[in-house]
């Protein structure tokens, strides 16, 4: 199989953009010309959650929480979920039950509904979520494609927590005695998506937009990519979630790196224009600058870009 | 496991309707109050296709077709389509290549765009489709709740012929020297969306509309149920795909029985009141009665309403 990047370029290269569809393959979502997007992510069980780690009610919430933080990284609202739910034979209807309401709970706080969907069987445990939300009146979503030279590259939050999080599920022996150890777990379990951040970075002058779902260095190569930019990141300025440096430790990896590549913080990571107030809360810990697109990772100074950017599931890719 | 109709009901019963949308689970599409729908289905190699018998191209037609189904139940028209790919190790970039050709050719011809979606490692083929469309201007969606005592329910074609098809496919021995052998496989494989009977349905005053996935007895039971009435079906009045009775006949299947359960015809079933005029193409097969809520089928007018109503796949069922 060829790598997921070459396969979106297939696809994209493939496909037309026709009558209300603005912005299709390569966002986070598509966008309509009436102001609505929508993304679709599928989780499936042994790829992005396991069954024995994650209770129903954990995956119902997850499923739905990487979808938002796709509508967050439109600048957008959600509106409506639709839901396909593939169930192996074990699975029961206090299960399903279990992660529809952990669901419905994000619908009532986010104010969107659950409003329909698929249920079909399954080998294992599948989730497909479409989201469909608005982008705000009078704005246009911030794609990944408009940074520009020179802007700071600033992310909404210490990374490296879902990562540390699942290192601990893995072997619960590294969370022993470790005060953060339910923080860094509920990380991974339970990622909360940044919907008023992706307002707040948008209203601030983002460029560029795009949430942190693979890991910085990996989702920031994609954004220098489309932005036809080389994305420079400096390690020593990406803030670490508490506990991440001692899992790290336990496994003899580099702290900055588990940090820099672990996956499913959904943060977000913006491009801002050099002069242009930095959006409060949000850290800087790169910029755009001439070169061959990609990344460059940075330590004291020093090039130290690891072959594996991100910590992606397989061929797992948002299109 | 609860049957899926309780389930449904149960995940109905639980999920609130907020915001911009007007029609949730239960029918074949979500309706929001900007005249968009919105549909998922999801398709599992081993449930509803076979790799040993379907092609990439026709998985991927197939995927989109039951969608743009659903949107033609709606009465809507396609706008963008979301494609959620789970790909197994032996899947290769050229089946991907082949599976999304098929999908473009579609979306060229009904004048909508692939605009994104996920892919994922997963332990079999499996494809998440979302759809979404726009109701023509000033048209409510047909929802299948809509129907009256007193209405006949009219269908838009010959049923029978995927199920033949399939039961080819699964032993082309019951195929040999039947001329109508490519026609019902083509059924099978490539199922035809009635975007436009679905826009003259709804033109010619159709009160309830769905389409025929899961078989006729199945699915007129679920209009009756959703309309508070009772379906009855004269099998006899139900038109049968040429061929349908002599794979019926090899099976020992009583051919009648075979057409109005066998699913994936993915005809219309609608319900119109009586004195209206009965839209072009369509037949006459049952009317709405008082009665418990659900269907009866009826053969020289005797009740011989089977046990298994439709053609499930599993828990399969749109929400």
């Amino acid at each position: 199989m060829a790598d997921e990047r070459e396969l979106i370029e297939r696809i994209a290269g493939r496909v037309g953009v026709r009558g209300e569809v603005v912005t299709g393959v390569g966002d986070d979502a598509a966008e309509l010309a009436n102001g609505m997007v929508m993304a679709l992510d599928m989780l499936v069980d042994g790829v992005h959650f396991r069954r024995s780690t994650h209770s129903p009610a954990d995956i119902g919430h997850k499923a739905l929480a990487v979808n938002l933080s796709d509508i967050a990284a439109m600048a957008s609202d959600p509106v409506a979920a639709l839901i396909g739910l593939g169930i192996p034979p074990d699975i029961t209807a206090d299960d399903v039950d279990e992660m529809y309401g952990a669901m419905e709970e994000m619908a009532a706080h986010y104010g969107f509904t659950v409003a329909g969907g698929d249920i079909t069987d399954a080998p294992v445990l599948i989730l497909a979520v479409t989201v469909t939300g608005r982008m705000r009146h009078g704005v246009r979503p911030v794609l990944r494609s408009g940074a520009r030279l020179g802007d700071r590259l600033v992310i909404t939050g210490a990374l490296g927590g879902s990562a540390a999080g699942l290192l601990i599920l893995d072997d619960p022996l590294r969370g022993d005695g470790l005060p953060e150890r339910d923080a860094l777990v509920g990380r991974h379990l339970r990622p909360t998506p940044l919907l008023s951040q992706g307002h707040h970075l948008a209203d601030c002058g983002a460029g560029a937009l795009m949430d942190i779902s693979d890991g910085l260095l990996l989702d920031a190569d994609r954004m220098a990519r489309a932005s036809g930019l080389c994305a420079e990141i400096d390690l020593d300025a990406v803030p670490r979630a508490p506990g991440v440096d001692h899992v790290a430790a336990a496994l003899g990896l580099e702290p900055d790196l588990l940090a820099s590549t672990g996956g499913e913080d959904y943060a977000l990571l913006a491009a801002i224009a050099p002069g242009v107030a930095l959006p409060r809360d949000t850290v800087v810990v790169g910029r755009m600058i001439e070169g061959p697109p990609g990344v460059i990772a940075l330590r004291d100074g020093c090039d130290v870009t690891p072959v594996q950017l991100g910590w992606e599931h397989g061929h797992r890719s948002g299109l």
